[in-house]
């Protein structure tokens, strides 16, 4: 229906890539134990739907996230779709080491763009953070892996609140400078609006390509999607997103959590933007795993699509 | 934090007017009977956390709608707060004659603007479904009254599917000669996308002042905020949304109804758009009446905001 005559509509990206990362970003954030073979069958269902990377494990001690400890046996447990990139978090050399057992695609390292976020969830400030994961960087890249650089609490920050855009761009050319292929901008904790968005992402792509910039959006606030459509306008094509709405935010109990990737998906098809993934599949693995969590699904997309075929 | 450099943020309305339609398109899709004292409390919430215009109540036959049977007594329980619009809907003369005895601002009339939906829910065509409310449209009018017209499925239709912009526009024209001061398009199973809205709000406006044109988008599939900010994008600047996302869709059990009300005022304070809206007597007027359905909350940065004051 859309005739695309508008000049902004007209100017969005052609096709978008949507990481997914449901299975480890949305799980990890999930209250309960989590069997691997769901996780297993929820990695391949996505996989199948067509996404070109899914964050499928997290090799970060089990001490700190028991929930991601079984990150070996789902990727062993997986089927590995040619051309699919199965990326893991890891925090420090021993979970490079185990991400390599595991034989990863994607090697996946994160700071914050918050200096109270920083002491707080990894005790020590961003700089000593970053120096952490320098060894696992030249690591991943000696071995031909892929690199990617997340930064948290680019948008604000349940600590210090607002985050200067000054401190982001810090990052990023820390990121930068330690060779990530890809960096993503995440709103942690979903506390950021469009005009926002667009300021931050306009000028994080002056120093680091917009091919190679994502965002991480969370809907704590509802905000995900408009804020989206805003990155998308600055010409943003990349971005996160969780099947079902999986995962919460640990500071706020009971919100929403990362956006869902079912209302992304049918916003795209809405635009007409190539995804290259098929909604009916992801609508499908999106009840699944809601299912099997017990849980209600978040995304509402899917819930109307879920209910129409009823 | 927004400093608004870009062009496209420094154009959007410096002032947006919300109508609360909770009381009345949002508890009329709940299941169960309210109370009256229930409507009441929640009528007079909204109002003093300043609403310009909320509207409260529907004169339609109790045979129909039994769940909207007390609005002489919801409107004859609340506080008038002087400057504020309690609007309400009247689908006939009958209707209408209520509505004066209530003493109501504002008189509501609707329309579809697919034909399908048009036979379904009123049983004749939309030219004698407006042709019914030409004696209202004329009363309300001669009795200084403000007449508002809704036009439902202006994105897309349950029955017909897509619905051509020049059936929107048709329907606009028929509302305008009824003197109309204000018409709102209704994506009444929110299936609309972000283009598709710039592009019909565009298209709409040339025939109809965007100063008077109304948008009511219901978050079914989540694309809620992303049309707002679409449609403000091309300078509109009244919208509909219900508190605590009140309301569902008949068409799509368990899915999300109305865009919540908390989801857009935190949007435009992000933006720096006034609304002369206090967003946390909202966010308190949300829990009461989520609390006294015994229902989930659905607006989320109500939830969000709820959870952080805990």
């Amino acid at each position: 229906m859309f005739d695309g005559h508008i000049a902004l509509y007209r100017s969005l990206p052609k096709r978008v890539k949507i990481i997914e990362v449901g299975p480890r970003d949305g799980l990890q954030s999930e209250a309960g134990n989590v069997p691997t073979t769901t996780k297993v069958d929820l990695v391949n269902r996505l996989a199948r739907a067509g996404f070109a990377n899914v964050e499928s494990a997290s090799f970060v001690s089990p001490k700190w996230v028991p929930q991601m400890a079984d990150g070996l046996a789902v990727m062993r447990g997986i089927e590995r779709i040619p051309g699919t990139i199965y990326s893991a978090l890891t925090p420090n050399m021993r979970g490079y080491e185990n991400a390599r057992e595991a034989n990863v695609d994607e090697i996946v390292i994160f700071s914050s763009a918050s200096e109270a976020f920083a002491q707080r969830n990894v005790n020590g400030s961003i700089a000593e953070s970053i120096e952490r994961f320098v060894p696992v960087a030249k690591a991943a890249k000696d071995a031909g892996l892929r690199l990617r650089g997340g930064i948290s609490c680019c948008f604000g920050c349940p600590y210090q609140g607002e985050v200067p855009l000054s401190a982001v761009q810090d990052v990023v050319a820390r990121l930068a400078d330690l060779g990530c292929d890809e960096i993503d901008l995440a709103d942690t904790i979903g506390v950021g609006t469009a005009g926002q968005v667009a300021f931050v992402v306009e000028n994080v792509a002056r120093q680091f390509p917009l091919d190679r910039l994502a965002g991480h959006f969370h809907d704590t606030y509802g905000q995900g999607l408009s804020n989206i459509l805003a990155a998308m306008q600055i010409g943003m094509h990349i971005f996160h997103s969780s099947v079902a709405g999986l995962g919460g935010c640990p500071y706020a109990k009971g919100a929403t959590g990362n956006v869902a990737t079912e209302d992304i998906l049918y916003l795209m098809a809405g635009l007409g933007i190539e995804t290259g993934i098929d909604l009916d599949a992801v609508v499908q693995a999106g009840d699944f795993i809601s299912q099997a969590l017990g849980k209600n699904n978040a995304a509402r997309a899917g819930r109307a699509l879920l209910a129409r075929a009823h």
